[in-house]
């Protein structure tokens, strides 16, 4: 049960501390964008270092569904995780509106141009870079003490590039969360869903890349 | 006691560099505040590799009450650490003050709205972060070379967020320094009390998470 | 095949996200121009982790020059890396265009002041650091887990500089691309030669330096 | 010789970069400082990577002399490495000036409030810090990967602060070739002792600190 429990305290943390600082500084302009995309991959960071050892450190369902294919976790656990990543981001989103006090400022996700295709398809792509990256870096054991700077290196440039789209996903439980505190359920559909294609992607495509030549 | 010099040249170094920085450019907007919180994380890098061999380089009493929870100082060396602290951080500020001549330029915290509860919990939960990872960092051999990276990653972190709330404390004694000098010690007691209990928590949790499942 | 494959995604990658970047935020101010190369460096350790077992993540004709000088890939893999790295950063760039349906938002590369014989000096030396940096970290074994966090810190700085100039292409298939798309080729000779030529200059002046003293 | 070479190499590129940087965004205000502080960690990595296996990367007068303090190089190579430092930074000085036709923007340092002695402090300071963590990183064999990280960031960290002081030299080399180039020599004498005094310090403090307890 620990492993939920580190799951379910990750994505607090991750959905507090990053959704809180997009809520603080995203809308202020580009330096605001850079800071944002930088706590995104410092909360991977800081969270890849002490849960890691724990539960893996997935706080992400896209992630979780890419473990799973890549046969890496159990189907009980990846139900068991996507629980608990769901649960802590709602948490993290009640507290981060309790100290702020302001729905607007909880780091929503919005669809691109109100555009929900083009959305779904900006999601897969940034989620495919980034759960790619993550499959690379942790399948060779020598990487193993720097892989966590890599994914959050890798989570900083997604949201580079998608925060001026999507505000950027790549998680549907960071995306849920906000969401649902802030009571704007609209479209969400696309960033439960796109995430996980996405991921799965990811998987499929590395594992035939470093199948054998 | 060249622990002790260590620590408290470790803490100098912290308050003179990171609240000089705060105080020169964090009041100009979003890029002020990341360069602020840069610069906190980019101290602990520099110190963690200096003096980290010579006293673990904890330069923060919420660092030094999580390591006498974990049992990896003695009584003795957590209160010869404390007061080095103390003394480096006032040091630190003094220096810093003769430079800039200006109290309102030493990176004070303040309470968030005033609120000295909401303030208590912020930097509980801010303070949890920052320990957890650094426990959760250390508590792994092969990450020895880059757990200095690591730490400051997620000081740089836990500012990103905390700045637009209280100016991010986490460490009684890098507050307690440019309060004293300022000559404005109002609301100091949640600085010297928020991050020792967050330390504490984080010690407590992070003991649970990682024993024998 | 499949290493073409990788270097194909890779560039592909690259385009669409740095460039994509680059097109969203370069143009806003010195915030933007820091992005900007934050991604371009991001982009270099994302796909190095990922790709660089398959391929060793090249994903830049002048890196492949280099490798080829230095008798690290055979003649017929460069060309057939070339071939890979010229589609993806067109179909980078054509992804990039169908999402921002914008031409004048695909980073392209220009002339520093008109200037082709200055930006080709400045794209020669811009290449040859970059490279240098590439063979200097990577004929360190010991270095193995960290070149890709290195040569994306490299791809940073010379975007530090060189956005102010030319934009930075140091890689001819990143600014045929999006030139391409863009319908608009003019100079682009400049950034097609002038990286190979910083690349081959970066390899032989290794070459020497490295030799026994 | 080709260690004195490549000290050439690197402090050539180091002016060039980070002086030209500083040259074309460090005015623009806090973001640009921040890109600056930035571009003089990413050259020290870049060239710490690259001629590091080689001269060790000094690159700067004032490590040059915390290395002779420390015994790790000899009289001669000390000679050597400061007559190729500072040619290298008047060569790289001289090509930043034939691209931007503008001796305003070779990333001069000037004195703080015109103050010399604060200047020469401050610059100790600065200095201090820099040089205890280069000699603590590089004292730890264990720390031979990630040592250029870690000095790429000590030297950011030295930035952040002193660009707003004396825009930060710690390097009489670095303050020597645009000055010269600039046709501008006043207060030099500051930039070339203070560093050196600050190097020696360091060295002999933390031989002090690490020995024995």
């Amino acid at each position: 049960m620990k492993k939920y429990l580190a799951e379910f305290i990750g994505t607090l943390v991750l959905v507090l501390f990053a959704c809180g600082v997009a809520g603080q500084i995203c809308a202020t302009g580009v330096s605001g964008l850079i800071g944002t995309a930088l706590a995104f991959g410092l909360v991977i960071v800081a969270m890849a270092y002490s849960i890691g050892n724990i539960s893996g450190c997935h706080i992400n369902p896209a992630v979780s569904i890419a473990m799973l294919i890549s046969k890496k976790i159990s189907v009980k656990d990846f139900c068991g995780y996507i629980v608990a990543q769901f649960l802590g981001a709602i948490a993290g989103a009640a507290i981060l509106n309790a100290i702020v006090q302001d729905p607007g400022k909880l780091g929503c996700n919005a669809l691109y141009n109100g555009n929900a295709w083009l959305s779904f398809l900006i999601e897969v792509i940034l989620t495919f870079v980034f759960v790619i990256a993550i499959l690379g870096v942790t399948s060779k054991e020598s990487n193993g003490n720097i892989a966590g700077l890599v994914i959050g290196g890798a989570l900083v440039l997604v949201h580079l590039l998608g925060i001026s789209f999507t505000g950027t996903s790549v998680n549907p439980a960071r995306t849920f969360g906000p969401a649902l505190i802030a009571g704007n359920l609209g479209g969400i559909w696309v960033f439960l869903l796109a995430p996980l294609v996405g991921g799965a992607l990811a998987a499929i495509c590395y594992r035939f890349l470093s199948s054998d030549k």
